[in-house]
This record gives structure tokens, sequence and C-alpha cells, in this order.
């Protein structure tokens, strides 16, 4: 099956680039409440997951056990950017279980905050694993590890106990088996499974409801939503779009990114848990997907439509500061997935500008 | 049509994400070399034609009349990466015309070569349009105006004399008739002219040969070729592409890297010329792409190969700096693009893993 284009790049009068992509929008039954696209393909979920791998964190009673408050769960959740406040409470999350950087296995980043990476250009500083984007989820990992009694050495090993938690608990949440032949390596050196891409909305859709979770679960759950949504400049930083749009739309989304082209998220008030995924990797097409994701299916104020709309539809500056095109949902995308209750087939959503026009032309005149 | 997947990004063992396109291969005659997707759908061809763009500096009489050398037209040409040889010469391009940098109308952007913009961060020296990687193209432009007698201010506006020229040289060489319903504006603020795929491998393999062209365009055309691959990191910069492929072959292959997945090239013992356009926009596909070209139809010694292999599969590395995957053309591309006489259907060239495969799952067990 041939994903079809969600999201086009356009320049002046023309469509210059296309993302194709698929799109799952699921209720904590596993009924499709909107699929466009290859729903069933598996994808690497990446760090779209962390809220489900921060589970056992909180599950275990090794957050309360060291003193994680919701600033920690919100870290251990988040794809950070590096920011002076990220780092501290990274730090701060190892402290508590008695640990260093040192024990960090995520490697090392620069911030992807400019104004970060540029404090540690500045002074010559060299980013320790602290920066690393994904540093919150390691510490909770590590801290999952003590709270279990085992060395935390290794942790990001598919084998280590810590590791044999989390995947247990995607699986679950999945419904889906994780075994060797859909294990990859992510950025950050743990293992990642690819999971069918309505495995993954049915998860967020299962946690965000509680629905057939056991209680524990349940409750976990909850209070990792509620970390996220609380402080949503802790899951990505300063104008992501994770940050803002659960920023924009205070506690009634929930919405997490991941490399590669992946988003994740659920509706609370609505039950859905989302999943989408770029079939080129673009996170400026994933994002764009979600954004007409929520614009379908999430009721908002107009004030809250009206920030919305930016996220939509972005434009695209030339570096002069004018706009020269945007990138934007495909025509009939929002109410494709508003009225969606099965899957669309390719041809019942298309571009505005189907494609660019060849343009008149004669070979003789060169 | 819809294009087939070209370059696919792996995790672990699976395919994670999917790049499709199109690549033209063309003789001086129009006759096509290879012709892979819909080679006749127009495309913004950015930054790929700067060669083309600085034929009338060339063919004025204009870069002899105020002294460039090799350097100034290697500049001409490039999309260079802010390093200290590439801001020293767009200045003195200015120079020696008279000009200054406020003159540029390119707008600032920071340096893509990273220590170049550390340099900056740490002096706290705001960069100029210098460091815009058009500098060179846009120095160009005002040298032009200066031989044509004209206000140079104004020069990146489509009905200034300037333009006048450079779309006269783009339409000419491509075969193509340029009009307003196919323009809109570049990162740096100038037209660009959407561009049949092949019309743009056209023009460069005129542009090779010399082919029907007038002696004049053929001679610039020559000069402008020979001081791209004489000297190539100013063409782009360290570690880039366009910069490493020229030089690893030394002399026997012109590439050029354009904004949002195009490349443009020629092969000047073969008489052909390329253009390869990535649908979604991706540096990474489209550099995959024309290395899949250049294996296909460069010959190379067995140490040029080797050096090459490393271009046509790369590796993806954790932030720990283990590789978890790479990325690559297809399985078959290199082979279809070396066999192709005519238009490949999508059918005839497959990934290896053709899709990520579901994994078994359970609905019922979360």
């Amino acid at each position: 099956m041939t994903n079809p284009v969600l999201v086009e790049a356009t320049r002046g009068p023309l469509v210059e680039s296309r993302h194709r992509g698929a799109i799952a929008v699921v209720d904590a039954h596993g009924n499709h409440r909107a699929a466009i696209g290859d729903v069933e393909a598996a994808v690497f979920p990446r760090s779209s997951v962390k809220l489900i791998q921060a589970l056992p964190l909180v599950e275990s009673g090794a957050a309360d056990a060291f003193g994680y408050g919701e600033e920690e769960l919100a870290m251990a959740c988040a794809s950070h950017s590096g920011e002076r406040r990220h780092v501290a409470i990274a730090r701060r999350m190892l402290e508590k279980c008695g640990r260093t950087p040192a024990d960090l296995e995520c490697g090392v980043q620069m911030p992807s905050n400019l104004a970060a990476a540029n404090a540690l250009v500045r002074t010559g500083e060299a980013p320790s694993p602290l920066y690393n984007n994904c540093s919150g989820k390691h510490a909770g990992l590590i801290c999952l590890a003590r709270h279990l009694g085992v060395d935390p050495k290794g942790y990001a090993s598919p084998d280590h106990p810590v590791q044999r938690a989390v995947t247990a608990a995607l699986a679950a949440t999945t419904g889906t088996s994780l075994d060797a032949d859909v294990c990859a390596v992510d950025g950050c050196s743990i293992p990642t499974y690819a999971v069918p891409l309505d495995g993954l909305a049915l998860a967020f859709a299962r946690l965000v409801t509680g629905e057939g979770q056991p209680p524990q679960r349940a409750a976990a759950a909850r209070r990792l939503f509620d970390a996220c949504m609380g402080d949503p400049s802790l899951v990505a930083g300063t104008g992501r779009f994770c940050t803002e749009v659960m920023a924009a739309i205070s506690g009634r989304v929930f919405v997490k990114t991941g490399a590669e082209g992946v988003y994740c998220g659920a509706i609370p008030g609505a039950g859905f848990g989302i999943a989408v995924k770029c079939d080129d990797g673009a996170t400026r097409a994933a994002e764009t997907m979600m954004a007409a994701v929520l614009a379908a299916l999430l009721p908002m104020t107009a004030a809250e439509r009206d920030l919305f709309s930016q996220r939509l539809t972005r434009p695209i500056a030339s570096r002069a500061g004018v706009k020269v095109g945007e990138i934007r949902p495909v025509a009939g995308l929002v109410d494709a997935i508003r009225e969606s209750r099965s899957s669309i087939r390719e041809d019942t959503i298309r571009p505005a500008d189907s494609s660019i026009v060849p343009t008149a032309r004669s070979r003789g005149g060169g």
C-alpha cells in the first residue's frame, strides 16, 4: 500500500515537495476513529513512546522512593532541548538516586536550543550527556535500576532488567509481541521496537483512559500525562511543537515527537490515542500531520484555533524574512480525518495543486 | 505518476524511512540515458543551477572586466559553508567591482560549517550577508550589473536586467519557457523557476559538451566547470557531498546541490547531464540518488570506488557513535540506472526489505 501525500511544501504558485504518511486515531477498544494510509505497518516509535517507557519508573514505586515530583516525571518523558532547566532537573534526577552523569549511557549531544548551544560554545564547555535530549529518560531508567536493586550499568541493553520492564510495558499497552526481529537501537542507545502504527495509537488511548489497565498502570499513566501537560516546557523546549501545542491547549491534549517523522498523542476528553508517521522521516511533516489531527478532532475555543492555525499552516520564509511559501496539510486532509471512520483510499484526498505542471518548452530552444 | 522509492533509511533489521524521487540522465541531444520516475515534472532547481546563473557573468565579459579569476568563478557557482576562505573571496568579489557587503540582497545566514559558526558565536560577531551560502552568486550578480552599467539595487527582482539575463540563460539551456506561473522566490531572494527535471539534465549536458551552444556560452561554461572542479572546496565546504565527490573524482564529474532535495551534475567524459529530485525535499536522499547515478555511470578506479562507496551507503550512528542503520539506495537502483534507456516503472526496482512487516500481535494482550 502506497501511503497518500498528506503534507505539501509550496513555493510561490507551486508545490515544491510532498510528504506521504499514515495517521491512526484509535479508541481504547481498538476501534479506528480515523485511519489514513497503512496504519497496520510497523514503525519504530523512537522517542514518541517515552511516556510508555517511563511507566515502570512510576508503577514500580521507584519514582516515589527517590522523591521524584512532577518535574522529574515530565523530564522522564521528555525529548528536551538542553536548556538550563532541563539539564538541572536531569542532574537532580541522578543525584536523588545517588548516581552521576557518568552513569548515563545516552551519549553526548549539543543542545538543540540555539541559545543553550551558544552558551556552551562561548564558555568552551563540552556538553555532558546531561545535554542529550534523552537524559531525563535515561536518569529515570537508572533510578528504576536502583529501585530494582540491580546495577544500572548496561541499563541500555535489551536484556537488562530495566529494558525488560520497559519492553513489557510497550508490548502490553500496544498489544504487540516485541521480538528481536523488530528490535533496533535508538539514537540514545536503548532498544526501539517496531510497532504497528495503530498499536501505538491504541496504547495511548488505553493509557489516557485507563481502560482495561491494571489500577497501578492507569494511575502511573495519569501521573505522567498530568506531569507533561502541566509543565510542557519540560517535555520539549522553547518554541517547539510539543511544548507550544500542549501549552496553548492546556490539559486537553498530549503530544510527543519521535525521530524520523513519528508523532504520538492523546486527547483525554475524547479517549483517543493518536499516532502518525511520515514515510520519509521529516519532522516538519509529522508535526503538520499531528496538527491536522488536532484541528479535526480536538474541540478548541476560537482563540485556541487562531493560535493553532499557525501550527497547521506554517510559512516558509526567505533569509531576508519574506514569506515565499508554506508547509500545510493537503486540501481535504482535516475534513478526511474528521469524517473518517475507516481506512481512506489514496484517491479521496488530494493536494490542492496535485502536481507541479510541466511547463511549455521546446527542446530546440537552447 | 507516483515516483518510486529510491532511497531507504534502515535501523537494525528494518527499513525505517523511505524517499521517493526521480532521476534524469540526458545527453546533449535530449536523449534519455536514464529516466526513473516522472522526469517531465517541473521542479524548482534552487541552487543546483548556480553554474547556469553564473553564465551571464562570464559571457558578458563582466568577470574579465573586473579581474575575476578561477576562485571568484567557483564562488559564483557555490553554495558555500561560510568558512573563512569563502567569506574572504566573496568580499573580494565585491571589492573588485567597487561595491560592499551592504549591496548584497541575499539576507543573513549563519555559516553551515560548525567551526565557522562557533567562531562567530565566540567573538559575538553577527554574521554579515557575506556568510550567506549564496554570497558568491550574489556578488557575481552585482558585478554583472556594474558591467551592464545599471544600478545593482534591486538585482534580486525578476525584472532587473541582471535577472533577465540569468533567466534567459536558464530558459535557453533547459529549452524551457520560464514565465510568472512557474516563478517563485528562492531562499536568497532571487527568482527560482520550475523546470522539467529532464530539462535541467539537458542543460548540463549541453553546457558540459558545448553541443549546439554559441561559442561564447560554450567557453563560459567550460571556464565555470573548470573553476568548480578545480577547487571544489569553494563550491560547498569541508565534508560536504559536492566538495568531497568532486575532490575524490578530480575533473571527471561536476555536482551541485540545491535546496529541497534537488541535485544537478554532469559527467564531461560521457557528455551526460544529471538532475535528481527527492519528492520530499530531503538532502540525504538527493545525495544518495546522485551517488547512485555516479556509481552507475561514472568510470572509477578501484580506489575511487572504495572512497565513493562511503557516499553511496552511509552509516546512521547513535549518539554514542555506534552504527545502528544506514542510508542507502534501494536494491537494484544502481543497476537500473546503468541499464535504463527509457522510463522505469515503479515495480522494476524494489527496496530489499520492501516494507516493515507487521508484527504478530493480539489486541487482547494489553
